[in-house]
This record gives C-alpha cells, structure tokens and sequence, in this order.
C-alpha cells in the first residue's frame, strides 16, 4: 500500500463516518428537544440500524490494517491525520481485544442495567440495580485487563476519558482539593447564609426565554451559528463550526437554573465555534478531553459567570425583564445570592464551591470498585459514610444517594473526575490569562469577546488534536497544577462570606 | 434464487432504505425548524453524502434483478410485497432507461436552476430564468420518451404525480371546473365583500402558540404521536405512525395564516397516523400520492375546518384567548371571514374557491410546453392572458406571476393538478361519507373523532398500498367523479354569497 493512499482511504471512511455521526446527532438533538413522545421507539430503531452500520466501518480487518499500516508510519504523517490514526487505534483497542462473544454479552448487560437503574432509582430500590452493578464492575476490571494488561484497570478507565491522567496524580490532585475545601465549607457552614428567596418567585417562561437571548448576546455567541432548544437535562452538541446547539430548561419558579444552563452550554458550543477550520468534517473536531470541554463550561458559567463584574453588566437587563420580581434586589445582592454556598446532596444541582467533593467520593468509591476492595452491596453505607464525613450531610434515600447519577448504570467508571479536573484547569488558565487580560474590566465593559479571543487562541482552536495535559501545557507553558483550583476557590469564598 | 430468499433480501434493503430515510427526514426537519442558520452548508454535505449511499443501494445490477425477479413472481407475493415491488420498479424507471451521462448532466442543470431561479425572482427577472426553464422542460420531454417511449410525455409525468391520471381524464375535469368556477367567482366579485380586518389586528405569538395548542386537540392529534415546530413555509413529515411533524408560522398580524395552517398541516399528519401497522418500516407507509395527501389536508382544512359547525365549534376558545381582538365578532362574521373569496394573483394565498384555477392556469401552460407549443419566452405573456381571463386580475410582475412557484426551477412539471385533485377527491370523499355520518352535527359536537375514524377506515389504512384512483373507488364504490366538487363549491358559495 501507498502512504498517499491509505491516507486517502482514511480520509473517505472519517467522511463517511462525520455524515452518519452527523445525522445521528441531529437525531439525538431531534428526539431530546422536538420529537413526540412516542417517537422514541422508530428513533432506537433507526440509531441501531446506523450504529450497526458505522460498526462495520470501523471494526473489519481492511480498516485494522489501514490503521496499523499508517501508524507504522506516524512519522511521515502531518499532525492531524496522525492524531486521527491515534484516535482511531484507542477507539478500537477495546473492539480488537475482547473477544467478542464477551463484548456483546457485555451490550447486553450494559442495557439491562441501565433499564433496571431507571427503576431503580424511582423505587428507591439499590438492592435491586446492586446486581447489575457488579456485573457491570467484574465486566470493566475484565475488559480493561484484555485492553491494557500493563496497566491497573481504573488506571486504563481514567485514561480513556482524560489521556494522560492516572491515578497518581489523581490522588494527589483530590487529597489538595479535601485538605482545603473541607475545613472552608465547615467555616462557611457557620456563616449567615445570604439571602436568595427572590430566585425563586414566579419568572413566566417566555420572559425567561427572552433573558436566554440577551445571555447568548453577551457571551458572544452568534446565532446564526448556534441555536438554542428546549430539553429535560440541558447539553450541548455540534456538528461542525457553524452548527451548534444548545439546550436549556425552564422552571417558572427558578431564575438562575436556565440563566446558568444557558451559559454553561453557551461554553461548550464556544468551545467547538473555536476549532480552527482544518477540523471540519474531522473527528477531531470537539474538545480536547470531557475534562477540557467541562473546563471550558465552567469558565463562563463559575469563572466568567458567577464573578462580581459579571453580576453587575447583566444584572440591569435583568431587572428590566423582571422589574416585579427584583425590585428589591440590586446587582451585589444577586451575586451573593449566585454564588450560595452550602453542602448538598446532588452533585448536578451544588454549588461551585462544593461540587469537587461530590467528586471525590465518587473516585474514592470507583477506585476502591475497580480494586475489588468494594463490594457492590457495601456501597451505599460507604457512600452515605463519606457525605457524612466531607459534607456533613446525612443521605436519607439511595435515590438522593448512589442512585442520583447514571454514569455507573451505563459501565461508565472513570468518568467523574473528569468533572472536577474541568474546574481545575479553568482555574490554571485563569491565572495564565491574568498575566495578559485583565479579565475584570473585560467584563465590566461587556467586552467578553477579547476573552474567548484568548482561550480560542489558546485551547479552543486544537479541537482533539492535543492532549488535556499538552493544552495545558500550551496554554500555561507548565504542567497542571491543582493549587491554581485551591486558591482561586480559597480567595473568592474567603471574600465572599468574609471569613 | 428462492423467492422467500428474494423477499428477504428486499425487506434487508427496505430497512436499512429505511433508517437512512428517517435520519435525512429528521435532519430536514430540523433544519427547517431548529438548525441554526449558517448550519445549511455542513446539511447539504452530509445529506449528499446520506443520498449517495441510497443512490447506491437501489441503483446496483443486484437490486434490478432482484426486482426483476419478484416482479415475474408478483402473483405469488402478499400485497403489501408486491406493491412494494411495483413502486420501486416505478422509481428505478428512469435510472434504468436513461443514459447515466445525461442523467448527471440533467441533475446539474436542475440545481442551477433552481439557484438562477431564487435570484431571479427576487430580482423580477424571467429573461434570466428562461434558458434554464428551457432546458428543463426539453429534458422532462426526452427523458419522459427514455422511460415510457409509447406514452405521450406529459401524460407520463401525470402518472409520476397521480398514478392512473391522464390529459385525458384532466382535461374533462378541469372543463368543468372552468365553466362552473369562472362564472359563480365573477358573480361573487359583484357582491359586497364580507369584513375581514379584525383577522390583521396584533395577535400575540406566544397566544397563537396557545391555539395552535388547543386546535390540535379539536381535530384530535395525540401529542404523543405528533409534535409542532415552527418554520418558514409550513410543512408536514413523518417517519412512522407514532413520529409526526407539523409545522407552523406565526404572523403578528394575520390569525388565520396560522390556525389555518395547524389544521390543514394537521390533516396530512392525520393520514400517516392512521396508516395500518403492517406499514412501519416499509416504503409503503404514507400517503396514495400528492393529490390523496392534498385531499386530507384539505379536507380537514376546508370540509371541516371552514364549516359554520366548525367556526361554531372553536370560536369561543378563539375569542377567550383573544378577547381584546375580537370583541366585536361572533362566529357568523368569522365563518364568512375565513371563507372569503376573491381572485388573487398568488396561488399559495388563493382561497378554496378560487384555488384550482390558479392550478388550471399552470394545467394549461405545462400541456403546452411538453407539447412543444409554447415557447418558454412567451411564458410570462400567456400566464399573464390567462389570469386575466380566468381570474379577471392583471398580473403586475412575472415574480408575482410565472416566477412565484418554486416546482418548474425544480424540474417538476405534471406536479400542479395533484393540487386541485386533492379538494376534488375530497368533495367525493364528503359526499360518500355524508351517507354515512352527519358530519355538521359530529363537528358541532366536537366529535371529529368519528370522521377521522372514518377516514382511517376508509383512506388511511391503506398508506400507499393502493393508488389514488383505487382508493376513491374503495372508498366511494365508484370512479372518479369531478362532479361532487363543482356541486360542493357551487352550494357552499351560492349560499355564502347569497347569489
């Protein structure tokens, strides 16, 4: 085989592969914010029908050997196409090496479980999904030996969501993240907690929609290359550079709750409007990593978001839509009320302050998981135990407890951290891009732009081509550092509750 | 080949046609009605790439000797089977007999047409438009000889439309429509005309949203089958029984445009809803053909929707929801309101009396073209002659004249008398189904339940199992007759108008 031509031939299977991945977000995008109800059964048909169909583009002997051909000569590739290859060979690593027999039967599992967890979680009912979870536990340490024999199983799962990241320096990164948010939660905990009844008066839905437009506006995202829909759970998704969509939810008697899911997702549709134009049609469009996108989200929803300077630019045409509502609200008593912290039972409905040690039981619990030093049964008592002993809260139900997530029903294990690391990188780039903006008076002028001038120079435009831990590198030209997380959470709760 | 082998093989096929088909319905849906706007150039390439793996599945040596094989053992298959068979048979007739050289050169001077087309009717320019319309019309001609060298070419792209229609059975029905419909409009143009100016009063969207609501109720579409979207030019898709699309526009200052719309977009979704179950998943789900589609919407739009039982029936929620607006109507001055006519320029706008001679006029105009007697460049001159004539209007602009109809650019001729077939086969439809139900006093009492049951029973089930003119005798016990529509305009407006 030619080079020139096996580049080709990858070239027209990933352009094969983004039209049916495109046509399948839309579907997804479709069956989440516009299809009827009943739409859901032909919609399962028909993703299973492509599925099928994108399977057997990847997984065959021809496209094996392509790939294996062309990474024998990674050297003489040009960085996209050989980060492609990369890609493509990790997609595949669990498809080549577990036998199949063993991975259908795993689908199987898979689906059963998270129909069960469903239930489960209605019912409030562990003991019955507990099974299933142990399942799905033997069947991740087991697939990840065939995958990585060299390497401990959570080790090979967390690298799957954030290549590069170990539990080493997990580790490290959490117990920096326990010794210091810990004892500062206890201190707020102590404090008068600030007053944000208002957020919760009766905001009518078409208003609420009206604030959604003027947010769009004022983070910079142009509509003509992103929409906004209406679902249950917000998300984002893209399809290219010029097509992004968000999602929100409204709840007439929460004001907040839509404002933040508008800029968070507006974060993440930034994120992919940044990729540089090389990556269209590319499956390397996106982001870097779950973690790298989540870091971004939070960037404008907490960092950009929640700051002071924020409150005070959009707070007056807040108070223009809803003059009833806020009349004896001014732009520092939204911020206070914003930024509530306290400790919590949900980890998608806490605070920033708080959300990384809803993290970190989840990875405590997962690592002991993966080590066989949890059994499944044991694992409410062990979750109840370490909400008690970071957060100070007693779990009254399994369905406010292990049950609230679905990531374990659907054999995701690894995936958590991702969140927290979201937040850590936000807060590393910061402080980077302190040195160069001065992001406060960036705000103040509305000028948001300059900002996401900065991180699309910086992050958004590599898409997949790097690395998490190379973009940080690029980004801050050191490796990532947990401490920029620490103070920056430190210096701004410390400020805000006067501690 | 053993024939359950064969039909196997054609079910294998059929499904996957299938998902490919659903997804590229859900992606034009969405763009239509969700898609950010610079989304269109990555659509268009996916949706090229979508078309050319359907291209490739149906257009293969294989799937014409599999056809060719099941159509020579048509007797032995199921009639769901054999129409199946039929219908692919008929959609490969042209890619089987015309060259593959001037078929891809007819494709590429089709788009550009169309493209020529947009811009030459922004910019009222037909000289602009008429080389390409030209070209069209010899390719519609020369292709029509490849695919059928025994029949008359317009005759051909009739049966394309309407299978079993010909100039012949036309040109008796469009006769009677000119010689009753001509007349009974200029004796209304001597009449007073009824006041309509409180249908361009302000009426809020987000109030509109609300009827359009309440109206889908009325005409009894679950919406768990069938949701609504908004969109430019109002449309109807639908992928399964259960997976219904309906599409509005909201206009401030019309109420009518899009009540009307709900509805008549309604009836067509109503015709896929109640197709038998033996037609999900197959090509046969849907409606008989254009006309038969026309013939619901319509029939809810104007049979129902435009009765006095009806404007009885939702007037009072109307004025509850707009009680400012309407205070000073009541539903005999809304019944005679919407039912207004009056000869107009634009066909799309056109009310149910006047609606098919605007149709008769491109009847009339396309004959001639396929016959090579009128020369594209006398195009505007005769449109012109002939609207004055039937319709007593001077066309000012050829974009308000020959230009305002997207179908010719597109390279659709024959397409226009489904149209008016649709209201015809509708009025039939009535007149059989009064026999049986007394719809005034079904509608009165919000009982259009039992008319859609009727319906179902008597049109719906079938989907495309059988062909229009079939369908009318199933249903009427006898053939095609004009007749019920010239006497169901006739009585409707005599009486109206008081003539």
């Amino acid at each position: 085989m030619e080079l020139n031509e096996a580049v080709a031939k990858l070239k027209e299977k990933n352009k094969k592969l983004a039209a049916y991945y495109h046509a399948m977000g839309v579907m997804y995008y479709d069956i989440e914010t516009a299809a009827p109800k009943n739409a859901i059964g032909g919609f399962s048909d028909t993703m299973a029908a492509l599925s099928e169909i994108t399977y057997k583009l990847e997984v065959n002997e021809e496209n094996f050997e392509l790939l294996d051909f062309l990474s024998a000569h990674a050297d003489e590739l040009d960085e996209i196409t050989r980060r492609e290859v990369e890609q493509a060979q990790n997609g595949l690593k669990l498809l080549r090496n577990v036998p199949m027999e063993e991975y259908v039967e795993y689908q199987r599992i898979q689906s059963e479980a998270s129909a069960v967890w469903h239930e489960a979680k209605v019912k409030n009912d562990y003991a019955m999904f507990e099974p299933h979870l142990k399942k799905l536990v033997e069947y991740n340490i087991k697939f990840a030996k065939y995958a990585a024999p060299e390497k401990d199983p959570y080790d090979y799962w967390l690298n799957e969501f954030e290549e590069g990241f170990t539990q080493d320096v997990l580790d490290g990164y959490f117990d920096k993240v326990k010794a210091a948010l810990v004892p500062l939660i206890h201190k707020i905990c102590e404090k008068e907690k600030p007053d944000d009844s208002f957020i919760y008066k009766f905001y009518p839905i078409d208003k609420q929609r009206e604030l959604s437009q003027y947010l769009m506006d004022v983070i910079g995202i142009n509509k003509d290359d992103c929409s906004i829909g209406e679902t249950e759970h917000p998300f984002t998704t893209g399809f290219n550079k010029h097509d992004l969509r968000i999602t929100t939810h409204y709840y007439e008697n929460a004001l907040t709750y839509s404002m933040y899911s508008v800029i968070h997702e507006g974060g993440h549709a930034t994120y992919e409007m940044g990729n540089c134009d090389e990556l269209t049609g590319s499956p390397l469009f996106g982001g870097a990593s779950c973690g790298m996108h989540e870091s971004q989200s939070r960037f404008y929803e907490n960092i950009i978001g929640r700051s002071k300077a924020f409150c005070e630019l959009v707070f007056p045409r807040i108070k223009e839509i809803f003059p009833e509502q806020l009349k004896d609200v001014d732009a520092e008593k939204f911020y206070r009320a914003v930024n509530l912290a306290q400790p919590s039972l949900v980890r998608t409905e806490s605070d920033e302050l708080t959300y990384s040690l809803h993290v970190l039981i989840r990875y405590e619990i997962e690592k002991k998981l993966m080590h066989g030093e949890l059994d499944t049964k044991d694992l409410p008592a062990e979750w109840n135990r370490l909400y008690k002993e970071y957060l100070g809260v007693d779990v009254p139900s399994d369905k406010e407890g292990c049950l609230q997530d679905s990531h374990w029903s659907g054999g995701s294990f690894g995936y958590f951290p991702s969140y927290s690391l979201g937040s850590a990188y936000g807060a590393q780039i910061l402080a980077h891009m302190n040195k160069e903006l001065d992001m406060d008076a960036l705000i103040a002028s509305g000028n948001i732009g300059k900002i996401t001038e900065w991180l699309r120079e910086h992050i958004h435009k590599y898409g997949q081509i790097k690395k998490p831990a190379e973009l940080i590198r690029i980004c801050c030209g050191e490796d990532f550092d947990p401490d920029y997380y620490i103070d920056y959470l430190t210096e701004k709760f410390t400020k805000l509750y006067e501690l």
